[in-house]
């Protein structure tokens, strides 16, 4: 089952559910106003939703309506918590040889988190807007879940049944707006302007053998202004899955419905893969080069962040953002 | 004007008009189910709610309750963003010397704050819950505001204007967790448990002379087990103001209505005031008498913040809680 969120109805935006070529869709509004109220009422919600994306793939739905992307926001533009990690130690590895730092000793047993905003979320179409170039401005491309309530102190197999939806996210990054940030050490908030979210957000039963329960597979593919900037696979090399990644967010606090976790920016060893964000692509090219050549984003260009099924056909629907001045 | 939320109605509780002595309230389930739907229609939705606290206050309310402070959440339970400042320089002094760092050349000019959970948010009466004492729980007594939507890039009138409400909260804080967590550069998850909020929250003008619109000012008392911490005048030596706070907040990202930006741990130079937690009395320890004696909060313990108005009469209505192990 493929759910959306149309701007319209206020800032939760209005429930729809999209058939699995995505240019259909049909309103939920009379089994839920928004994902939001979905997700705070799933074991009820749910079942009448998928007897809804049935009949939406049968055709049967009189309703029914064309999907246009401009009209999407978030699936959940209001999310209860975004939590994003870094689960690719690959990209972590180039961060710090990139600028001559050692590892962390506890890079393989303690994940990198941080608790980002929650809102707003942009939808797949969505300008990133910024008040300067000189922000630095970076696309990261990674897979995300959205769970169900979990208690404190959850155990994985409880972090792994919480799971309700998958989809893609751009965690948009202003990377000049970084340093004096981390120097504070409090984490990100200038340096992190709002993430944007792929069209859809999938169940796990709906993407057959790119969900393992654990982690997304598939090449998710970045393209700027036109040009593959990388199209690793999200499914190797994810060093945390996403049970892991629950359980560490849920050691001192519940986790409300609603609760999205992002796997970091996605990366493979492999150079020819690329890379799921232009800063790692500078590290490449510091390290394997000796001279950064990429520039970040200017006004005015186009990322484009997919991930086709077998059959070419986009499984989350791709999110395409314009860089614009606000 | 005095809101408050029951935790009936599910997860964003449901929204009560309390009376000026904390003692009587009324549904305001008729104009909206819930503070989050009241502030995403504020300007409708506002001078009804004034209407019905005139009548409370008059005493015409038939359907009026008693109120129970273990039947509130917090005013607000799931909120756009909770931003937490660190705008007492004198915390931050104490903090750095008690470690033998020197001050950030920033200190004056580049607030500290921090993506904090904004849910779940805990009510007056929640219990602090731990896995285990040597997490080192620690209190932290602040002001803060909840705001109406904002853009971004807002200036310093607009963020002035867009004040709805202020509270009292705990920051409940893991001390003994920080330490990993500074070192990974990325913020605080563990560290931060969830934070609870005084009973009610409080429009600008039902705060008299305690609120100059950009500042709340008067004693904000912490007491443990009966113990007086600290009762530092959360209006002086506050460097940031509110306004100040927001506009940080809002550079890169609007504001969803119902923001939540605290002001940090209340702190004044003042030796006789005391602190408003219990790393702070531990610092002032160290530095003047080379002696730690405070320890950090055991099972059992009880923490009360309250602020009182000139005739002893408590404002916010006590944030009163036990730690107790999960």
């Amino acid at each position: 089952m493929r759910l959306a969120s149309l701007k319209e109805g206020g800032p939760d935006g209005s429930l729809i559910v999209v058939d699995r070529t995505l240019s259909r869709a049909v309103s939920a509004a009379t089994l839920a106003p928004n994902l939001r109220a979905a997700l705070d009422d799933w074991d009820n919600v749910e079942p009448d939703l998928r007897a809804l994306a049935v009949e939406l793939e049968s055709g049967s739905v009189a309703q029914g309506i064309s999907l246009s992307y401009a009209k999407l926001t978030a699936p959940l533009p209001r999310a209860a918590q975004f939590l994003d990690a870094s689960s690719y130690l690959n990209h972590i590895e180039l961060a710090r040889r990139a600028r001559g730092d050692s590892l962390p000793p506890t890079l393989e047993t303690d994940p990198l988190m941080y608790q980002g905003a929650s809102e707003p979320l942009g939808g797949p179409r969505d300008p990133i807007l910024a008040a300067d170039e000189s922000w630095g401005i970076d696309f990261e491309a990674e897979s995300a879940v959205i769970t169900g309530p979990l208690a404190m102190c959850a155990s994985p197999e409880e972090a792994a049944k919480s799971i309700r939806l998958i989809m893609l996210i751009n965690d948009v990054s202003a990377r000049r707006l970084v340093p004096a940030e981390l120097e504070k050490g409090f984490g990100f908030i200038h340096s992190k302007p709002p993430t944007a979210c792929s069209a859809v957000a999938v169940t796990p039963d709906d993407l057959g053998e790119a969900w393992d329960g654990a982690r997304l597979s598939g090449r998710i593919k970045s393209t700027l202004n036109g040009e593959l900037i990388g199209d690793p696979d999200c499914g190797v090399e994810m060093h945390f899955s996403y049970p892991e990644l629950i359980v560490h967010a849920a050691k001192t606090r519940p986790l409300g419905a609603g609760t999205i976790l992002g796997s970091g920016t996605v990366s493979n060893r492999e150079r020819a893969r690329g890379s799921s964000c232009l800063l790692e692509r500078r590290m490449i090219e510091k390290v394997d080069r000796l001279d950064r050549r990429t520039e970040l984003m200017r006004f005015g260009d186009i990322i484009e962040i997919n991930m086709s099924d077998a059959e070419g056909q986009s499984i989350f629907g791709a999110i395409k953002q314009r860089m614009e001045r606000i």
